[in-house]
């Protein structure tokens, strides 16, 4: 059976095809500037990428095209082959703990939730209504990037706000890349080979968020209200004193709306180092001797540990700790300096494993008190898998 | 030699008077509602306390009163007694890193500095500009809430926000308690009978914060550009997604200075409970089973324990834990369930030790790994030390 995994942001529209259970991916590709000038899409085929330029005006076109390649590629005979599209939605509320078929009242309910992320939801509702209209006949489900957290406990999620702001306005905490921390760590355990486990998953890409799980479920996460809390990321400043906020548009004259946006595109590595917000450019300052980069991941990776730290005390205790996404996949640096930070629980680097990139392998140790991890991520298969058990 | 340790606020004033180098304590009290409708004041002597009421319309009548009270009372026979006078000043920003004494150019940097501490620091000003007036001769100090922090490094002082506003707006981490962070770091080291040593102390007030000092130097603290940062308070929110601020404003049409006076006035232990701010009050309802109340204490615990977590692993471990201030030393349940929460440390709690309040005392049992104790602070002593030092 064959199931497209979709991500539809508001001018782009990643996509992958498996056949399903066996996962196999099939073709996959990226639509980019939908809407916009200069639009275009690539495509891939066992390995081989190719890229069109043309006009994309809307979401609509961007599957009418992807139809047409998978027919004219011979990937489907028709559309009916395709039995499932899974759409990752960034923001589910407190409402939805797990995917969904989707009908009109959940597009109601993402809708609602689009305060909570204004640039994600509204596309991913234009993705999901141009693929019911290219593609009628498949079972459409929402996975959402929040659920995995939603088995979070109130005093795990709640801030030190007035209550009244919970209950009015829902204002909690609700994590992201939750697709991401549930693929891995329901791969840890099977590495581990049990469930009752407590693991920590650092998802360190240029978004990065850190999730400790206890037996299979989420019990606390570093991303807040919003994907702007936790870590430093690549333009993201993580957490801060907030009060940071009004003091810097009563020295500077900015409204809230542009203090807000450089904290979530001018601040983290970029805004420390003054360089860039990739991970590799900060490695290649620090071999110059660049101070501000040297400083930039100082700070990087001791707010990792901080949420190591935090999560370790939490669970009382750890079975594993993993690695993935961007940089937690390619960075033996990054892995490297954050388990140098954790010799006070005994886990020591096993520096020969460590040195390898986007494949799983364990980097610690044999005398390690506890494992560590690197486990590439997988968003859009876990996406296929979710629609095609629903189906 | 006498020494007066004075705290002035915008409406009150705080002083003892301090027979040095003894410490010996020979009167104090407090001026309160300076400037507003029925002001009065409260002294101490030899433990019996006194209140009268009276106009104080200002600071300078206040130190005229608390002159005229040390000669009523015998315990000056002239005002050239009083050899130093100690102020306490909240914020010393990134150019104080000890105590001074006062001179034009100090009080133009406390002025300068008022914008990180806008309701404190033109406060201190009005206070010491009283007590230079009324008691010229005395040698009048600054001692900063802040100074014990400016050991911090870069990397633990800054934000992961763009560099220029550290560089261009001081848009940094300061902490503050400095004075009592100090004293307790000191004597904790008295204890432990040594000074190369790994501490982390537990400034556990209505305000409240939390320091890791190694070798008597302060690494790292919760406070950050302002007091509103890392624990849950009395009233203060403690650590937040900053962002949270923009979307409340949007949710409640509230402005940013009504959004931000809610996080640190209705927020904390008040805000989550919905019943007071004051942690007895806390432990009252999570006898009467008010589960607001359990929630509050719950998420209050868990933010210690998520600092101890972070300074245990920033310093590579710990040689004791210290419990000081207002909950600090009265909260035998706070500390037990703050303890509780180390246990991945290999601390175990004395229950009978433990249940005792405002002396100090080692709280841990002999087969704990690290030792954690009660120690009671006293930031006018310190006060009165550093003045007396520097004269």
């Amino acid at each position: 059976m064959k199931v497209l995994s979709v991500n539809a942001g508001s001018s782009s529209l990643k996509f992958k095809l498996y056949e399903m259970p066996e996962g196999k991916d099939l073709i996959s590709g990226n639509f980019e500037r939908i809407g916009i000038d200069n639009s275009f899409y690539t495509i891939k085929i066992n390995g081989e990428k190719t890229k069109k330029e043309l006009s994309i005006p809307n979401h609509k076109v961007a599957f009418t095209i992807l139809v047409e390649e998978l027919i004219n590629n011979n990937i489907v005979n028709s559309l009916e082959e395709i039995k499932g599209i899974g759409h990752r939605i960034v923001q589910g509320g407190d409402y939805f703990n797990k995917t969904v078929i989707i009908d009109e009242q959940v597009v109601a309910k993402i809708e609602e939730f689009s305060s909570l992320a204004p640039l994600h939801n509204p596309a991913a509702i234009t993705g999901l209504r141009a693929a019911q209209e290219v593609i009628p006949n498949a079972i459409q489900t929402a996975v959402f990037d929040t659920a995995f957290h939603q088995t979070m406990k109130v005093e795990q999620f709640l801030y030190g706000l007035p209550y009244e702001w919970y209950t009015k306005y829902k204002a909690r905490r609700y994590g992201a890349h939750g697709t991401s921390h549930k693929y891995v760590s329901e791969r840890i355990n099977e590495i581990l080979g049990r469930q009752d486990t407590k693991t920590i998953i650092c998802h360190i890409g240029n978004g990065a968020s850190i999730s400790a799980v206890e037996n299979g479920k989420c019990i606390n996460t570093s991303m807040g209200l919003t994907p702007n809390a936790g870590l430093i990321m690549g333009t993201r400043c993580g957490d801060i004193d907030a009060t940071i906020i009004p003091y810097i548009m009563d020295k500077t004259g900015l409204s809230i709306a542009e203090v807000t946006n450089i904290m979530n595109k001018e601040s983290g590595l970029l805004g420390i180092s003054g360089i860039s917000s990739d991970s590799r450019d900060i490695e290649d300052g620090i071999k110059d001797g660049n101070e501000r980069c040297v400083l930039a991941q100082k700070m990087y990776v001791r707010r990792i540990i901080d949420y190591i730290a935090k999560y370790y005390f939490e669970m009382n205790g750890v079975d594993a700790i993993v690695f993935t996404a961007g940089i937690g996949e390619n960075s033996p640096l990054t892995r490297a300096q954050v388990i140098e930070g954790l010799e006070v629980m005994g886990i020591k680097l096993n520096g020969e494993a460590n040195n390898s990139r986007s494949r799983e392998v364990k980097i610690t140790s044999e005398d390690s008190k506890i494992p560590c991890y690197v486990i590439p991520t997988d968003e859009e298969i876990m996406i296929a898998k979710d629609t095609f058990e629903l189906i």
